[in-house]
């Protein structure tokens, strides 16, 4: 049953949260303990078919649990998120479980180290339970994970893992990352909320190898979403040389957008008639509440970063597979058959480049932050789709013919916030054929805080939209 | 004898020179393989004193040798650096010897990858002959390499092995690694040029974890110098989402300096009066020439650069700390008798730091950057000493004793150029009681080859100082 198609509705669907189960942990009616089983009792059910995890660790999780336990029952919580059970994308490294990278090639890989944000997150005393699927080295090569909603369906990538445990009720909250759309595709197709913080914001621990990624919360709430990121800022500040993400100890309140500029990118010209009603009938929603929208033709200076942005999947693509290049070509040296064919051709496209290319790229990149930033005065944030309409199908390549180019879905919409640079939170607020369709609102950098402080007051006071 | 101590003179000092060496090979008369032999000569001469290296792998550099020998006689050679021998600092990725890094939770590491800049100089030909010694972990805990001008000194640190395999006569050029004074210190301490690039001039590989660190050459000559920076960055670029080392393709030629700012740096103060005397005829020998200096009285834009710089010990140290943080947390609790006491107080210094610790010295270390560009109208560059006198003798540890403070010798002169990313080339001017002190020339960030440019003009027009 679980395992079947299930309808999405955003106007019922009540996903995993854990800021509200924290007063019965205070009062003793509920445990960490029996949380955690709880969110093992979904796994048990869910995950021969959604295959959201790489690793699971019940042992130290359980542990882990108890510890809490006793530390509400103490009256001494190490933090709001003290006894969450977080799933960790399997890209970071943890002490207590493998980390391959959905990569043959790291089969087994086992460092024992923790990544900054996953020792933080222990610090906070949240339950590390397990090492979520990632397409194959963070890029889009797919994993066996499926959609809660639709298992014919792709959970998103490279976070699909992430997007599905949390999408599906395993735990309440998740780590993700994005170099181009990972955080917020998945989250979109799994009707989570997510934050994809401003570049540098949340401390990449040992991977700090390309330009354009972060680490983020996938959540079931924008609550946990936000206590989840901050409680690790808190730790460990932001990346090398970046000052971290800053804000409320706990939830901003909401806050209502004035103005807002609804930005097409480049995905405009994919979408599907009912995708594009859904968004429109979303934004008559918020006009009804009286917040001014702003569209290309509304100004020269939204105008102007729409063209910027129209190759935003070849200049993102292109950036990253030039970061990826040394460390693609050692792995392959090694073990040429132990990563796929998707993984040869982005290393074949970057041994192409010269460094004048990747600078031309990185140029381009800069124009369009700039054209970002001009729109600062003009409004409080950009919103757009978080993904180009429900999840896509994916019945697996198929052999002899050409490999699918998106196998986890079209990152088209969101490639601009990861070019810039700027925070992002997807927000569920419309489904589409029964599956979620996300919102994305879009900040100047720094704004990750107020960028959450306007999702949560569109999700609190804006109608879903199903269609 | 050649082991012994002896006099440093750099009227008449001529080290191991590559570019000098290419006619012969183009004509036949010398080969790649005739010179390689020439440096394992003095390797096997040397080596059992000044102990350079922490791995050497003849078979494979011989087998390089013989390509680019063969390359030559064919008339095809990679590059202005086919053939030339290089060492790389042990803490760069090798796929053909150990990375071990200084450090006993090292020993026997061996990755089997290349970093990009050992990719790059093999993709130009060059022969990669050996692992030099670094200070544990490239902070200052030292290894067993000795000064090549009096083995009870300090050859500096951490890229220890890289100058004193350069100022010993072992090969023309070495990699090695600066996050605080780590380049610019040995080389001035053994007699050698070397260019610590503009931050994310050169890519750094696998090793992007710290804000401040940068690859860059030691050479016996300016024209090696930089013929090994360029082909790299050629190759590579700069780093993750910065544009890399950019100029000619073969040495920048001599370029006349017309204004200097001297710097006094935080380690003025700490200058014996033979250094001062040898630094001050140098700038009476600029002046003649027709340069003219400017000193902190005359400008208070001076002044107050100088001012913002005489923490810097303490600013670059403790950034450094911090961002070194996580990974020593995770090496200490795999192995906490695989690392020195140094590392040990090093991570209980990050440990007692909260991220908006580390956020307050990102601020000053903003503001000294400020400064510094403010001056860019006033002159042309900064100089001042690369170190502060020669280097310090280095009897070892003793035990039941608090650790040396500077083991291998005192970064002060060298933080400035680290905090604020600029481009530094170490030129070989001074010799004090016999031993080398470097003069230094600093440039605003990207003027990399102007730095180079000048300290040729420098070097070629200004008489060396004996004391």
């Amino acid at each position: 049953m679980a395992n079947q198609t299930t309808d999405y509705d955003p106007r019922t669907f009540k996903g995993r949260t854990f800021h509200d189960a924290r007063s019965a942990f205070a009062d003793g009616k509920d445990t960490p303990i029996a949380y955690l089983e709880r969110c093992l009792d979904v796994v048990a059910e869910r995950e021969p078919v959604v295959q959201a995890f790489a690793s699971l660790n019940e042992e130290t999780a359980r542990a882990a649990a108890e510890a809490s336990t006793q530390r509400w029952k103490d009256g001494n919580p190490l933090s709001a998120i003290d006894g969450m059970p977080v799933g960790i994308k399997d890209l970071l490294e943890t002490k207590d479980m493998p980390t391959q990278m959905g990569c043959e090639a790291f089969k087994d890989n086992f460092p024992k180290n923790d990544n900054a944000a996953v020792w933080a997150l222990r610090q906070a005393g949240a339950v590390i339970f397990g090492k979520t699927v990632t397409a194959e080295l963070g890029g889009n090569h797919p994993g066996p994970t499926t959609n809660p909603f639709d298992p014919s369906r792709t959970a998103g990538g490279s976070s699909s893992g992430s997007a599905a445990a949390v999408g599906s009720g395993m735990m309440p909250a998740a780590i993700g990352t994005q170099v181009g759309g990972s955080i917020i595709r998945p989250a979109a197709y799994c009707g989570n909320f997510a934050l994809k913080p401003s570049q540098g914001g949340i401390h990449r621990g040992e991977r700090q190898a390309t330009s354009m990624s972060t680490h983020g919360p996938h959540a079931a709430s924008i609550e946990d979403m936000w206590q989840v990121a901050i409680e690790i800022a808190r730790r460990t500040g932001g990346d090398p040389g970046a000052p971290g993400l800053m804000g409320p100890a706990t939830t901003p309140h909401p806050m209502r957008p004035e103005r807002l500029i609804v930005l097409e990118t480049e995905g405009w010209v994919k979408l599907d008639p009912a995708t594009i009603s859904a968004f429109e009938q979303l934004m008559d929603g918020l006009q009804s509440a009286g917040v001014t929208l702003l569209r290309r033709g509304d100004h020269p200076w939204i105008e102007s970063l729409e063209q910027s942005i129209t190759n935003g999947t070849e200049v993102c693509g292109t950036i990253t597979a030039w970061e990826n290049r040394w460390f693609q070509r050692n792995l392959i040296d090694r073990n040429p058959d132990g990563v796929s064919a998707r993984i040869h051709a982005t290393l074949a496209k970057a041994e192409a480049m010269t460094p004048d290319d990747y600078n031309a790229l990185l140029l381009a990149r800069e124009d369009i932050r700039t054209r970002h930033k001009t729109l600062a005065p003009l409004a409080d944030a950009a919103i757009t789709l978080a993904c180009p309409g429900p999840a896509s199908l994916w019945p697996g390549d198929i052999p002899g013919q050409p490999l699918a180019p998106n196998p986890t879905g079209d990152a088209v919409f969101n490639y601009p916030s990861s070019m810039i640079g700027a925070p992002v939170v997807t927000v569920p607020m419309m489904a589409v054929d029964g599956l979620p369709v996300g919102l994305q609102i879009m900040g100047q950098r720094n704004e990750d805080a107020r960028m959450t402080a306007m999702a949560r007051w569109i999700h609190e006071n804006i109608d879903p939209v199903v269609l």
